[in-house]
């Protein structure tokens, strides 16, 4: 049995706590001979700022870059609200998202059927809701330059940030948003403001040229402000749905709300397939550091351990052991687990650990 | 009694028929004595790139400087989607905002209590929701430079859109929101992603300074992405919400599509309070053209009426008036008056004129 590396990245705030569920499936995992890992750990975000003053250090981005995958928890919180921008707890993030070339960041946004209830849409809007966001990751206006606020002459600033988008760029993460299409229900749609963005002119054309690549996918563009309005309206009208780095956060924020299941969902950012056929990846929640629950044994575990499930299918081709771990984390629902966010009110809910268990034991 | 001068530009799609309600609505008031206007009419978006070539034409821009206020419908459709990016429709209502210098774009997003159930958020959400967006309309990447597409040595190509915000222009957009919230409940929410963006760094600090003469305002700073969440999961947790161009586009969309009264809501973009104590302005629906249900009856004319309510209100100082149209609205959907969207299934609906005559009747 292959042996995967894995650096672990446990961050901030809930980040320690989900982590530690992992580690108990990592562990069980191996001792049942289904995936056998070894794990590093390293620090990123706030505590990498608290211990060596910068949200990431030269030599875990070199783990990062050597290890097969990466599973981070989360980053951030109030305490470093007031640390300089380059040295935020995201920096650290964003830096490993870049570094390392994730450009693809797929966000699956399903509605769990015993979680239906939980959503603030109405049931039957939600219900069976399975859409796969594809949110480019590494450009836009999350790193194109100038990106910098100067004083002017009256002692006034001036902010400036740059969306910057290539042919190459739209065009990688078209193919990835068309591949995944043909694995599932075909149809993609595309999200961007064409009619007031130059890079979203660039990005309807670039998407419609690589899709007559993929006849056999129907393809249709929206505008990022009416995506947003019909995922509320009527989300199961899409499938697959891919966006460039900002829209991508908002509504796949947005889509993930929907779905009752926020501390459930994990994502997974890929780079692109090197020679060896091996590429960089990265997995983690959609949600974020909780600092308001941490240390608490409140948080939801199952968004990390579904980042594990992602780490399996798409960085270690055991599409099999991930439906497993999918499917005990779907058991553990159906048998009455719940953590306290996704537990009705007045019931009784698992801790974090708690929930890492039933996920094992379902196992 | 003062006759107001207004320039109505239909535009595209429905614009013409949801206009044509406003004009009745127009003569009902002068005739009642309860308002005089003097109206005038133009194109604007694809009719205009029709008759002249282009979106609008400075002789269209001129009327609407000198007019007290400016009504529009929609613009945009199909027809045009292959113009050039540089006369496509929208950028006629892009050019009218900037040119008139219309920095602060309001948008109510209310739920009708009539239309709760029309909402595809569970009722006790949305019941009773009345949210107040301040979204900046005349900065940011949707007129900062460069905003280009150029042509790479290899062929490709490199597109480029510039988020530009200086300290003035969130100054002043910071006021009017904490001005409404003093007439309001007292409180604002301020959306950006400073953990991303410089121009959210700066937004967030000048919000902040300003905030300093509004001690009787509670704010709250909220990242965008969590924002677009939070409206769905809790949306009555917020009041006035102020934010950028991009951010209220999208946002605002979400906003209005929870309310179920998309068809019904309207806007307001004002500009600076001169010497003479006179703003610009340009009331429009916040829903589109529509295209598809064009030309058939078939368009909910509320949202273009009630955008009439808001010039009442605050072009011309009218507000028993505008009270008295917001309530013939809310009083004609109370007597059982729909058009088609906002119809329940297998129930009869209004046409666009219906629903106009039932507004002139509660009147
Ligand atoms: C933490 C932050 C930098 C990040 C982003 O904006 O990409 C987060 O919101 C996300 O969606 O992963
Ligand atoms: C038509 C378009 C240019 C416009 C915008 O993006 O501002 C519209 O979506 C709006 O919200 O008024």
């Amino acid at each position: 049995m292959t042996t995967h590396k894995l650096l672990l990245l446990p961050g901030d705030g809930i980040g320690p706590e989900v982590m530690a569920e992992v580690e108990k499936v990592i562990g069980f995992l191996g001792e049942a001979g289904i995936a056998a890992f070894e794990t590093e750990g390293d620090l990123v975000g706030g505590c990498a700022i608290d211990a060596h003053g910068v949200p990431l250090t030269d030599a875990a981005l070199a783990r990062a870059e050597a290890a097969d995958a990466v599973l981070l928890g989360a980053v951030g919180g109030p305490k470093w609200a007031n640390v300089a921008y380059e040295i935020r707890p995201e920096a650290g993030l964003l830096r490993l998202r870049k570094d390392l070339g994730l450009f693809a960041n797929l966000r699956p946004a399903i509605c769990y059927p015993a979680l239906a209830e939980a959503s603030a849409l109405k049931r039957e809007l939600v219900e069976g809701l399975d859409i796969m966001i594809v949110r480019e990751l590494t450009g836009g206006v999350y790193f194109g330059e100038p990106k910098e606020i100067t004083t002017l002459a009256d002692g006034t600033k001036r902010a400036v940030d740059t969306q910057v988008y290539t042919t190459g760029e739209i065009d990688r993460i078209a193919r990835v948003a068309f591949d995944l299409a043909r694995k599932r229900s075909g149809r993609v749609a595309s999200a961007e403001k064409h009619n007031v963005m130059k890079s979203g002119v660039l990005w309807k054309e670039v998407v419609t040229q690589v899709h007559a690549e993929y006849a056999d996918v129907a393809l249709e563009h929206v505008l990022a402000d009416n995506c947003a309005m019909q995922l509320v309206r009527r989300p199961k009208q899409y499938d697959v749905l891919v966006t460039d780095n900002l829209f991508g956060d908002v509504l796949s924020d947005v889509a993930a709300m929907l779905t009752g299941s926020l501390g459930m969902l994990p994502s997974a950012s890929l780079g692109a397939v090197d020679a060896k056929g091996s590429r960089k990846a990265l997995y983690e929640p959609v949600h974020g550091s909780a600092p308001d629950i941490a240390g608490r044994d409140l948080a939801n575990p199952l968004a990390m351990i579904g980042s594990l499930a992602m780490a399996l299918r798409y960085s270690f081709g055991l599409g099999e052991a991930a439906d497993l771990l999918d499917g005990a984390i779907t058991d553990a629902l159906a048998g009455g687990a719940r953590t306290r966010d996704i537990a009705p009110e007045g019931t009784r809910a698992l801790g974090t650990a708690g929930m890492g268990d039933a996920v094992v034991a379902a196992l």
